[in-house]
């Protein structure tokens, strides 16, 4: 049966698209046939799923339905014109779903025990886009947690969701942290801090960690900040050999891991 | 003096932002100030330029202005909303630019000389951010072209222009190439084929090119096209170490230049 959802109903579920809403009520939006399968296979929480006779005849696999409804009490069937009203979007997908939002204590990815553990924090990325593509980078390169910093782009923005490609799903990510306190407090736990730096940093294929590692990106137009900074063990730089004034964060992210996460040559 | 455009003239300008009206008039648009600079510094012909007083009083320097106005005759201040309504947003930047196109031809690419020359050819890239966060990454570790192929997004889509950050000014890009025939072509100029693929090619740290490469890049989805992956000399796999299902083509491609650019330790 196609459910219709009265006005105020919609209204909260668009609402979730603005920060003010998301941090209030501790829920978030995903999206699309592949994130509900990643959804489905963690442990995250989920709330209410919604989707569409069409994507149910499509692009939605049976199977997919049958663990959501095993995992949540409500999925309900609506019509592709309510799913666009709550998607708020034309080219809405076929299934949505309200997730509970489960950020990682940062506290708690200190605890870990491991000695070549490699964690990456984020400084001011600000960008919705390379906050969810760091992460997916992350996830590519066997990353064991990100630690977002207060200044950086909301973990449960959609944008943010969409580009991680289920990353969030996969491994811890701490949300809104104090790198002030959380840095020194990593290097008291052994962790090398290294920050990645635009120019007069060490030349990355050069550095070679060993132990467990702290990797600090920074904002997209000023970097990494000055205060964690100067709480640098090694600064270290992507050497350019071209003309650009310099490389995307998330593109930056893959090259410093790609080089610190390979196996020893 | 502040003009006053004609109704159909702001539809004309408008209009580039679709492919069909830049096709037609070998015509696109550049915006922001940081990118102007780029074009002012290139040898790219500056068809006509609109700039607001507040931008002129704030962001944009007279030097530029007055660089402009050198290379082109049609310099005009507008109002501000005169603005918002060609740049087609409500967030436009003061200053906005016609550019005709000149992308590169791909037979003069293979033509230059040099022994440790590298092109990058995109097969399919589809999403314009990513071909243009591609351009910059070249742009970033000094490869000598970029050759896009027929399936790639359009190089004068607004969005490609921007993520570029300029690298469009800065390197060669032939547009809307054959690649069937370019590959052969370049191998009969003594490129040596690479082809990046998600699984299965040798791993990116043990391969270590000699000579002239051509480093092949394909689609978010499907990869390098069934064709062209066919004429690889070389696969090569950007290893795995955790659970993402893939990489960002743009990351890909920066680990890919980041170890093949590098200086041999």
């Amino acid at each position: 049966m196609t459910v219709s959802l009265p006005k105020n109903r919609v209204k909260t579920i668009r609402s979730l698209a603005q920060k003010k809403e998301r941090d209030e009520t501790g829920l978030f939006i995903v999206e699309g046939v592949r994130l509900m399968r990643e959804a489905a296979a963690s442990d995250f929480e989920i709330v209410e799923v919604f989707y569409t006779a069409e994507a149910a005849g499509e692009s939605v696999e049976p199977e997919l339905l049958e663990t959501l409804r095993r995992r949540c009490a409500i999925v309900e069937r609506i019509s592709a014109r309510e799913m666009a009203r709550i998607a708020g979007t034309v080219h809405a997908s076929g299934i949505l779903a309200i997730v509970r939002q489960r950020p990682a204590e940062a506290g708690r990815i200190l605890e870990s025990r491991g000695s070549g553990r490699c964690l990456v924090a984020l400084d001011g990325v600000a960008d919705p886009g390379n906050v969810g593509t760091i992460i997916r980078t992350c996830d590519w390169f066997g990353v064991d947690a990100v630690i977002a910093g207060q200044t950086s782009a909301d973990l449960y923005n959609p944008k943010v969701v969409r580009a991680t490609m289920g990353g969030m799903f996969h491994l811890p990510v701490a949300t809104d942290v104090d790198l002030a306190a959380f840095v020194p407090a990593a290097r008291e736990q052994g962790y090398t801090v290294y920050v990645t730096e635009l120019t007069g940093g060490k030349p990355v294929g050069t550095v070679h960690p060993e132990g467990r590692s702290l990797v600090v990106f920074g904002n997209e137009a000023w970097g990494v900040s000055g205060k964690i900074g100067a709480m640098a063990d090694v600064r270290v730089t992507i050497p350019r050999m071209g003309a650009a004034e310099s490389l995307n964060v998330a593109v930056a992210c893959g090259v410093v891991l790609s080089h610190f996460q390979s196996p020893s040559e």
